[in-house]
């Protein structure tokens, strides 16, 4: 017999959660016995005094079991899965899900909104006309069983507590906890199915994790999570504190990840989309296989249009525009040398790509523009970036949001690999 | 402009609140605009992280702020009131405020209700038949005025937001947190308009607060918080690992206060009764006044029928007696050497006494009666506990509650004062 009170004591108390308790917590929460703000103060107390691996391995189990397991054997191929800890401009799953399933793997990129300053890969692909992202569960099979790539909504079946819990802690500062980040996001992953799982773990300003070290311990958690669930998982140790892409905001990621997909696009975008897909392909056993070939020579593109036609898109209708756009300049000559990824992630979000609530609307076509990025010349009175938006009073907060958050020096910053380490298990 | 995720994680990341993101957060979550799991994940935080004096300072002035201030000032007397952090078998408040009131002192006696393990003054008086805890303020001072006692519940609009705050930290394990307890007693009682205050700080098994170190940080953060209020504030530090007196429950500890006014009760409950009113009429400017006289000679009894009568109840009327008793007994001869507060509180709990839920009724008659106390000597076969209860399934629980919280030796304890210390500013 357990009570949540008696369950919160222990961790306010820095002591050790037993299974029992954990498992009877998230299933009594799931069933809403244990309520909201009993959770809120154990999900400080876990902030605060933290788990230690076994709790966490115990904590994700009960998350898994409060919901279902999908099944996806009967695909019949590879089932690789990729998850970002969340960034600005981080549209890599739009071209990475059709470039590694034209390997012949099967990938099941079952996503989420944004909420903050980081966009929703759902969000994005919505501002295709037409795209569905609603899937059950046959569907997903026979999608990945004949094309290879799926990015849908996950079942609300899938890690039920997960959900709840997500929701609890956005509004209760007790996000960026590890215990509670590598759960949940592993939570999710397990259940779905999936073989293999690459993450990619991102540090600085525009993400959850501003330290190395702290991301670093993040990667190891999941690392092994997965490895203790037979779920091969490896992590990449990625670079936030400059946007990814010249775009923020769902319909100009989706363009920006179609060039790309046509073999162009952003250095940036393009070397993780490859690195990415080159630990997925190898974690399929193809540790020989060229993605960015695959990019240049249209069998990329190709699986992509298949994946946006078969999910009720229009892979060659045009992006919706924004009725207002707004550039911001350059003040005198010299080279940009800084650019905040948090603020322009905020930027975007206060021009109506974000929502500021559940189940809140966004906008297809708003968003920030980036004309002139990191190491790139500049004139005194040229843009440096564009906002989008459909609603004319945001442009002025998200103008004020940039200001300062951004530089123009005389010496080009030294070159940087977005990619900082690889944490796996081999 | 604050928002409610800001607040906690600068609390969460052991920070300094500022005053004005403390009136909002308090002001804020009184109107409903913090909601309840915020509030909970910022009380563990708190209890985490702690607050320094200045935050407590506006923390407590933020929750007066919340609400209503009394004036008491047309009374034309000394008003002084007295607080103790609870405890078992804590019927002080009974006996005390109409022995203080017989010396012209007025005894604003704002009092609770019980949850948990410790019970509540106004429901032992509501075993009384009659009594009627409900008033309004000038009913208040117009029985101050005439007869100088009165207990009765606070109104809900004094300090609103310790009530919503109150409930919320009891489901939340944040109870024990000594920002949070000074701040919650100290808000209701500098809004209750008293001139001068003497706490009565537990310390032990049947406490909030178990060791002596805290405790004493507890007072004295108390007692400073009234004296930049101008509220004159001392405290006593007592001992509460064994029940004060013979009885734990509504009705059983109104007829052990009885005898107390009478010149009789145990020698402990008359200790610290007398102790308590000698801090409060010294407060009142009366230190030489002997309140253990005025026990003997029934001016403190004439003072209770008064106040009994005043608030509808019947001072002759007999205490309600429950529909079952059940007897724990000695093992063998001895003394009895231990017996542990926090135990016969569950118990005397469990027998219907207090409730595990706001709102729920609990029994005038239920409770624990100790025919054998700390320190007397008892032969096998001897009662040493007497369980009374409305609800005879109840009488298991109890009697294993109590099951080896209790001992039987060969040589007497030594004997203990029950006053352990005192904390004033003078």
């Amino acid at each position: 017999m357990f009570t949540a009170v008696d369950v919160i004591r222990t961790k306010r108390d820095a002591g050790e959660l037993r299974k029992e308790a954990i498992d009877w917590v998230i299933d009594a929460y799931t069933r809403g016995e244990v309520a909201d703000e009993q959770m809120s103060a154990l999900a400080m107390a876990i902030f605060l005094n933290d788990m230690n691996a076994r709790e966490i391995a115990d904590w994700t189990d009960a998350m898994i079991r409060s919901g279902i397991r999908m099944d996806l054997s009967s695909v019949g191929k590879q089932c690789v899965d990729k998850h970002s800890t969340g960034g600005v401009g981080d549209k890599i799953t739009l071209p990475l899900a059709p470039l590694v399933a034209a390997f012949g793997v099967a990938v099941p990129q079952l996503s989420g909104r944004g909420l903050g300053h980081t966009g929703g890969t759902l969000d994005k692909l919505e501002s295709i006309p037409g795209f569905d992202v609603t899937m059950t569960e046959d569907q997903v099979i026979t999608q990945l069983r004949d094309i290879g790539a799926v990015i849908c909504a996950a079942s609300s079946d899938l890690a039920p507590a997960d959900k709840k819990l997500y929701a609890l802690r956005d509004i209760t500062s007790t996000v960026e906890a590890i215990p509670l980040i590598a759960s949940s996001i592993m939570s999710k992953k397990i259940a779905e199915g999936t073989d293999a799982l690459v993450l990619d773990v991102k540090v600085g300003s525009g993400a959850f994790m501003k330290d190395e070290k702290r991301a670093r311990q993040l990667a190891e958690t999941m690392v092994r999570l997965g490895a203790d669930h037979g779920l091969r998982t490896t992590a990449l140790l990625t670079d936030m504190n400059t946007p990814l892409g010249r775009t923020a905001g769902n319909g100009l990621e989706v363009t920006e990840s179609v060039e790309v997909l046509a073999g162009g696009g952003p250095s940036d975008v393009v070397e993780l989309t490859v690195a990415l897909a080159s630990e997925m392909l190898a974690l399929a056993g193809m540790p020989e296989a060229d993605p960015a070939q695959a990019l240049r020579d249209g069998r990329a593109m190709d699986t992509w249009r298949k994946m946006v036609t078969a999910q009720g898109g229009d892979p060659d209708a045009a992006m919706p525009s924004a009725k207002e756009t707004a550039d911001i300049t350059a003040d005198r000559d010299g080279i940009v040398t800084t650019m905040d990824a948090y603020s322009v992630g905020v930027a975007a979000w206060r021009l109506g790509a974000g929502r500021t609530r559940q189940g809140e609307k966004v906008q297809a076509a708003a968003g920030v523009e980036i004309l002139k990025t990191v190491g790139e010349p500049v004139r005194a009175g040229e843009a440096v970036f564009r906002l989008h938006t459909d609603t004319p009073e945001r442009i002025e907060p998200a103008r004020q949001t940039l200001n300062g958050q951004w530089s123009i020096g005389t010496n080009p910053p030294a070159p940087t690999s977005i990619v900082l380490d690889r944490i796996g298990t081999a």
